[in-house]
């Protein structure tokens, strides 16, 4: 009996992870939607959502039947819940991968704006917090997690920035403000990726 | 022993209806504070996120404790771990508010600016949400969660309205730009206060 709760334990683990490649996917071809106004990828990115949801339902199942499975420890208690919680997450940087490329299809629209906002690095960054900190959740490296708060700074100061520099730009030039906007919304969408890593 | 997991289960409920009470109060005295340009509501409201934050920590201990407490049934389970998540959102709410004033302390630096965006309407029915999602989870009432369906429909609906009547707005009268991007900021914040009671 503990030995499958332990197995069950190691499977909840590497489908979490799997979840978490799933939604950083998601993030980065959106942005790669973005850079090459790419409608297709766009599309891509809208199928994945059911998948990604999918995938949280048997996450959630799997941790229910653990918690059902025997009295689990409290370490383990700890951890299962939090998996649940994580798992939420995950779900939700999906949507806000949704959430960009539904800005992109109203974005290509339009003529293409030079903007100087660099989404592709915050978008990186992002996702790469992500990975990062389910790194730290699942082996255990509190090292890691001290990156990721250091790099949710760095996304908060780039969406900061993106704020300023496109308020600017729009005030200069008005017919610009609708692709200005969408960049806006888009890196106020990374920077809750960010945060929901965190 | 099963009484007092019984009497353990109505305290988790009793304090989930109560955090869900100050997620509500915080996203009113934002809007309050943006409605009469109160620095010092502003004040209250990010006050009162280390309480939220407080009461969700709380919340969540006392759900590991049910949890460990004896082989909880599945339903019971189903239970906790919802609370355990729904907890979480309840924070994110109060996240919300704390954006919404950090708007509101930027805003007032400038002159008002007449935009015709009911923010005071969405956030009460965002606000409404809330409540009526938790009294629908905790009495089992089908009814309400669809009536909370319905009313994120309607909070969606202002919120494209917003973004729309904001963007052309901008472009008529570049000088509204910071303010109408402000209240553009504000509107996003509450969809995403329905998000979390959907």
């Amino acid at each position: 009996m503990r030995e499958r709760f332990h197995q069950g334990l190691d499977e909840l683990r590497a489908r979490l992870l799997a979840m978490g490649g799933m939604a950083e996917q998601a993030v980065e071809r959106a942005t790669t939607a973005y850079r090459n106004r790419d409608l297709k990828l766009c599309h891509a990115v809208l199928a994945s959502e059911n998948a990604i949801n999918a995938v949280e339902r048997e996450i959630d199942e799997l941790a229910l039947d653990l918690l059902a499975m025997q009295q689990p420890m409290a370490v383990d208690l700890r951890f299962i819940t939090a998996v649940m919680k994580i798992n939420a997450d995950l779900e939700r940087v999906g949507d806000q991968a949704v959430n960009i490329v539904e800005r992109v299809m109203d974005m290509v629209k339009a003529e293409p704006v030079e903007l100087p906002i660099d989404i592709p690095r915050m978008a990186s960054t992002s996702a790469g917090m992500i990975r990062r900190a389910l790194e730290s959740f699942v082996d255990g490296k509190a090292e890691l997690a001290e990156a990721v708060l250091r790099m949710d700074d760095v996304v908060d100061r780039m969406n900061d920035e993106a704020y300023i520099v496109l308020t600017r730009r729009m005030m200069e030039e008005p017919r610009c403000i609708p692709q200005a906007l969408d960049v806006l919304v888009i890196s106020r969408n990374l920077e809750r990726v960010a945060d929901h890593a965190t």
